[in-house]
């Protein structure tokens, strides 16, 4: 069998990397996207159209999953894919960002939170055990750890304590059964702090994990803090392991990134933009309701080759939103995950040919993020 | 050319019959059933789906299309199929029923309907002159006349006028202009009176469209009305035409009616009842979020060949509800799209085969219809 992390080539220019992650559902090609699905379904998208836009991983969530439908149910449909019916690669995390960011009334302990479901108040605890545990019977094909991931505006000592608590809890889940085949990814906390990033990424990567995610990223933190994160913590990650930079981001962030040694990524704003009624471009975002779009019939990006791009246009796109049609939202969510995932394999195919500087120049100057986009991806549960 | 109406069969046992309608856009095989696209969408469906589910054709709304998004944006776009992305036949009705029964502060005048929009209380006006206008633009392969609808309730009085009426905008439509190879119904009003329903079905047959509907059913009346309206109008209606019972029903309703000899359908039910978490089967409607479905790993139907069917579980479209998932009203409309199509091709083979009879007491014998679906259609905005 194929080692389970090739790294095909290496940018001659920036740290860009290309390669491929082999698990037994699928390959994933990297630098890869990952479209996020929350509760089971990356929204408003069917498995079909999913396979359609190029997904080869899809991303779900421990907490939200733990919560509803519950373990007992997903366990009974025989593991997660069964459950939504898609039967490429998963990778769950761990809901650790979820504890720190959405429950309420939480209450750290040595090995987890004690937190309150945001849905119905139930008291619930969460560690590294029982989020291994969980993963273990979802059956994803990646799992993550529990970290402690502390907001971008904690002093010092506090993300000092979540490195520390972040390297007791990895070495927890080190120890923890997965489920066959699972692969099992540390993470790297530290903040803006590169001796604490130092320290996490070598007390982590020394457990010996599968991959290694860079965490407290898109987090509320201005963009040049988390290039920086990143910045401090890729050279102590080892080179011949995948890198997972969590909840990213635009798609000049994407290009950002991957130019720092990034392989993977995963992020709402395609879907949760969608359902804002906009549309990504190659040149930033598009509020689809727009007048101007009244009578436009190009579609929402010339050249695009997602399905709404090839059957609908943009003033029909519009006209649907108006009038509160699903069809809308759907066609902007198919459109929106195609051209994240189209834009990794442009980077993948730049890459392979050895023009990645050049794509990666493009991308980022032609790219002009919105302030709504920014405000979405900074409102702290950006994943 | 094929005739545009082939009467290819009667039922020896009842009034079925097994018809085809040829459009320059596709052939619709009767009896038909046809899903309802009110604003240019058939809700949560993309033509993709729709094509998958048997549609041949589909419905449009002239009332809700006027107003959003307008007639100049559906001009621009070159009509109808083209600004939705349809391109087999779509009927569109006049837009008279929902003057009737959506619309607020209408005044009745000789030449149509001044009402006020239900989306902004703008002033419109609405008459044959200006319905047929419309559709025209529209560009609908088969255009409804504009006609007037009095609810159940009326006084004989009332239906009598409104059958007059009914007749005279009948002629005024006959006269307009139509779109290239558009087909005109007429409708027949007369409420539950025997002698107006013939009345009027002798003065609208007598203009000589090209099909004709029932109208005036599925406004509230309760199911044996529904079919003595049908039963009081069909035998003055030419055989050689297709037959069309608007509005309507259950799949039950719908065998009904095709045993009275009705070829064609519409109903807006399958895509609204999913929108309630209600799934259609041949028994009965399914509350999908009931508990019993909690670990239900059956598809909604068994044996069903639609793609929710296909892919997905009871208890998976169950939590999909239950975290208000885009995803479990798409495939619950699939699902219940595809039950009221396939129930029409199972009666076309059965109309073929010369065992219709046996299988119109099997559909009314084994479906047990919901109090939640009757009131649903009962409603008087059912269509």
């Amino acid at each position: 069998m194929a080692p389970m992390f090739e790294l095909l080539k290496r940018d001659a220019h920036t740290k860009a990397r290309l390669g491929r992650l082999t698990t037994p559902r699928g390959v994933i090609d990297t630098p890869a996207f990952m479209p996020v699905g929350t509760q089971g379904t990356v929204k408003a998208l069917d498995p079909r159209e999913l396979r359609e836009a190029g997904a080869q991983i899809i991303l779900g969530n421990t907490y939200h999953l733990n919560i509803r439908p519950g373990m007992d149910i997903i366990r009974a449909a025989g593991g997660l894919h069964r459950f939504m019916g898609w039967d490429g690669p998963i990778l769950t995390d761990s809901g650790g960002f979820q504890v720190f960011s959405l429950a309420k009334i939480r209450k750290i302990k040595p090995h987890g939170v004690e937190f309150r479901s945001h849905v119905d108040g139930t008291l619930l605890f969460l560690g590294p055990k029982e989020a291994m545990e969980i993963q273990q019977a979802l059956g994803s094909d990646i799992a993550m750890v529990f970290d402690d991931c502390p907001p971008h505006t904690s002093t010092p000592r506090e993300v000092q304590a979540a490195v520390e608590r972040t390297i007791r809890w990895a070495q927890e889940c080190r120890a923890q059964p997965r489920a066959p085949a699972q692969l099992v990814f540390g993470i790297v906390q530290g903040g803006a702090h590169a001796p604490l990033r130092e320290q996490c990424a070598r007390a982590v990567t020394a457990l010996g994990f599968d991959g290694y995610a860079i965490g407290g990223v898109s987090v509320g933190e201005p963009e040049s803090e988390m290039m920086k994160a990143v910045e401090m913590t890729e050279p102590f990650l080892p080179s011949g392991q995948p890198r997972y930079a969590m909840g990213l981001g635009t798609p000049a962030q994407l290009a950002e990134m991957v130019a720092r040694g990034v392989d993977m990524f995963d992020c709402v704003l395609p879907t949760r933009m969608a359902r804002n009624g906009t549309a990504f471009t190659r040149k930033g975002t598009v509020i689809m309701k727009a007048a101007f779009n009244k009578t436009d019939f190009r579609p929402i990006e010339e050249g695009c080759d997602c399905f709404a791009c090839r059957h609908f246009t943009r003033a029909y796109l519009r006209h649907l939103l108006n009038v509160d049609e699903i069809l809308g939202v759907r066609m902007l969510s198919v459109h929106n995950v195609r051209l994240f995932l189209k834009l990794m394999l442009d980077i993948r195919t730049a890459l392979a040919a050895g023009t990645f500087a050049e794509l990666h120049r493009q991308i980022v100057a032609n790219y002009v993020p919105s302030r709504k986009v920014l405000s979405a991806r900074q409102n702290g549960v950006a994943r």
